[in-house]
């Protein structure tokens, strides 16, 4: 499923080759090398070296896939809007009631982030060191939120969703239930992100979900 | 208000005399300089000679209030717990609803980090950076959370608030939410902090307010 997602941007045309696998399959590994010292060490305190010995490539290599180390973390970016562009699809194929997609979805698109916690802090890390960095998540985090709302809009349409709030308002609201629940999660000593997810995702819908009350 | 909470933290006692008022004066002010240097140079590259010269006290007198740096956050903590704490009294006073002393309890514990995004960014980041300061987090939200759910469950008996959920489950996910909305702020280009609390509230209190739904 990664590697579907990660040669998709690469090639974007007919099934991959062997060249193109390989291709892609050598910007994967550069990419969680990279992932995994980010982790360890912060971002600062990783090398392009430290990145291409890790990964097991050339230097050359390296930047014939990334202009630079903030560019890495973009491919970061670019699994996460896949994940959201996919659940805006399946809102829109009308298979499975809103609830369920974002529900799956809410695990989903903490799943990368969410690998381990250390992990978790190191990426958040790099957020408040990394003027760029936190540039590409503010682009990111918009982006995201346009198609998270167009979910939302079909979820209002199809009477799920409460209808006195903007879409945009709602994505918003569940990109910090996200953002929240990750911190707080990898903060704390082993707990199932998971489980932690599914609490917030259980109060976030109670607070979205079409009301089926009485007039008081 | 703020110089009611720090000094109650630190005499305790009768009104404070003019030597103690000093005393929290300078308590106060070695706290501000600090959390503005933090924001501006992050906690690392803050020295307590930096700290020292912008409150305008010697190294001898800082010492005399905090034992070392990582310390002077403890009064961050300080004073937000003051304000969970001072949520519960007003829960049971019960001279409001909880939801509108939760409602104004959210932009209450955000005041402190939400000054500035700069010092919003600032604070989290010395959170992934420093050791000592995440584990410090770790416990001031644990003992919130309890504190908080003592609110939530009176909530619960009052009938405002659904029983079908843990009184601590539902303060981690306030918490959660308070979290990532500054989280979130702190990155955007400016915007105002109260408005995006609202809008978490409106969402996270129809989550865990009683139901008055009929059967479906």
């Amino acid at each position: 499923m990664k590697t579907a997602i990660l040669s998709r941007n690469h090639s974007g045309g007919p099934p991959p080759g062997r060249r193109e696998r390989k291709r892609s399959e050598t910007r994967q590994r550069i990419f969680r090398a990279a992932m995994r010292l980010f982790a360890e060490r912060g971002f600062f305190n990783t090398t392009v070296e430290d990145i291409t010995d890790a990964a097991d490539v050339g230097k050359g290599t390296f930047f014939n896939y990334f202009p630079s180390k903030e560019h890495v973390l973009g491919v970061l970016h670019e699994v996460q809007l896949s994940k959201v562009e996919e659940a805006r699809s399946a809102a829109q194929a009308g298979k499975l009631p809103i609830h369920d997609l974002l529900r799956q979805f809410m695990r989903r698109i903490a799943e990368e982030p969410g690998r381990s916690q250390l992990l978790a802090r190191g990426l958040l890390a790099t957020l408040f060191s990394s003027e760029p960095v936190r540039i590409m998540l503010l682009e990111t985090m918009t982006r995201g939120r346009r198609i998270l709302g167009d979910v939302l809009k079909l979820g209002q349409e199809r009477g799920e969703i409460r209808r006195d709030l903007r879409p945009e308002e709602m994505a918003r609201v569940f990109q910090q239930s996200v953002l929240g629940t990750v911190l707080l999660w990898s903060l704390h000593p082993p707990a199932s992100l998971n489980k932690r997810l599914d609490a917030t995702f259980e109060i976030f819908w109670a607070g979205i979900r079409a009301s089926r009350e009485l007039p008081s």
